[in-house]
């Protein structure tokens, strides 16, 4: 009988070229994919509920395979980890529905990015952030995200070379929180676009950096015109922070 | 004129074959003599306080190198950070006093451990602690380790090979704390022998999982035999915290 088991991932994408399986460098979803061959002998695909890029990290990815196999979920989670390189760590494993489909089924996703406001690198955050050595006038950046908030065509924030159905998403929630040099972006959504909070996020910075006025926002996002929003922020500070199913 | 230039040095260390500059593998001494000569095109020899073992983190290494340049203190740290690799930064530099050598000078160091007490491995944490996935026990931890405060002849936490003129030294504190699930083991001491903390740390553990009486450290000690210590911890949780001078 066919089983679906959903995993929990948490892993450090730095050393990745991101979560899809690729030609050219090591991948989230290849080296998973190569664990449950290697533990269970058996080759599956693995299905990630987001396809992170290269160098975004993931607290809780979500993902599901199929397989005929009936293990206790516990043991999915020990055996799986014992063979996966330290950056990459199942921290749950469970027996899902049938029909369970881990892309298809997710109904909002929370991203996290760090920015590190600092003249100064540090070689323990920089791994983790971005470091921006400017001034950030955070009550800027903070009337700035809210025009975000609500359903809008966020074609402004897509990537150019990426054409996704429809660019409607709706934001459910964007919280910046500031702790010593660190400032957190939390975004929650129903679905993000490729690139999306890179580039909201590189806009927020500019809009804090007082190149963008905070009151054009909901000008960027009328205009559905990559060109009008800031810059992509880099991959090192964005994190999947949860993905959520009905 | 001939100037010393003092630099505090903050790194992760774990793609490097440590501080000191050899055939095989990058060091980070080797990445900052590099960075000065690539900067202001001299060769120099940079000195460090404490020769970090493959894979140990610092937070504050101290190092210095002699130059005839007159360059403002500041420069050096953007001008050297600007060519260094991201896991390698330069929080400080400074002109020192004549004579002034961060090896032969030093006063004391600290060193801190972190220990993850988790049956599942964190992605994040575990690449700046060691993951033991037993219970421990703190208190005894604790117990053991007051045997260690004092001038004793640490012969028993130093690496086998390793031959130093004399294997007394003095531990003037050294504290233990635990927040959620990661135990931090600070230590002080005029000097540390090759592999000493974490010969302490590896030992310390087998204390807290019950292996080693706590009561049997002063006797451990006293016997001046590697053999009668606990293994040695991994160099992951290790970091140089911070390095005094008079």
């Amino acid at each position: 009988m066919s089983h679906i088991i959903k995993l929990t991932i948490a892993y450090d994408g730095t050393n990745y070229n991101g979560w899809q399986r690729q030609k050219n460098g090591p991948s989230i979803q290849e080296e998973i994919e190569k664990s449950v061959e290697k533990v269970f002998k058996k080759r599956v695909t693995i299905y990630g509920a987001g396809r992170t890029d290269a160098g975004v990290h993931a607290k809780k990815q979500v993902a599901h395979f199929n397989t005929d196999l009936a293990i206790p979920a516990k043991k999915v989670v020990y055996a799986l980890n014992s063979v996966l390189p330290p950056d990459i760590s199942v921290i749950k494993a469970e027996y899902a529905k049938a029909g369970f489909h881990a892309q298809y089924d997710a109904k909002q996703k929370t991203y996290r990015y760090f920015i590190h406001a600092s003249r100064s690198r540090d070689p323990f955050i920089s791994r983790y952030a971005w470091t921006v050595p400017y001034r950030l006038d955070l009550e800027a950046m903070k009337a700035g995200a809210k025009a975000l908030a609500g359903k809008h065509d966020f074609r402004s924030f897509q990537a150019k070379d990426k054409k996704d159905r429809s660019s409607v998403r709706t934001v459910y929630g964007i919280s910046i929180k500031k702790k010593s040099s660190v400032i957190s972006i939390d975004i929650t959504a129903d679905g993000f676009l490729y690139n999306m909070v890179r580039n909201i996020v590189g806009t927020l910075v500019d809009v804090a950096r007082g190149y963008i006025p905070a009151d054009r926002m909901k000008k960027i996002i009328l205009a559905e015109d990559r060109a009008k929003a800031g810059p992509t922020a880099p991959p090192e500070g964005l994190f999947l922070m949860e993905v959520s199913y009905r």
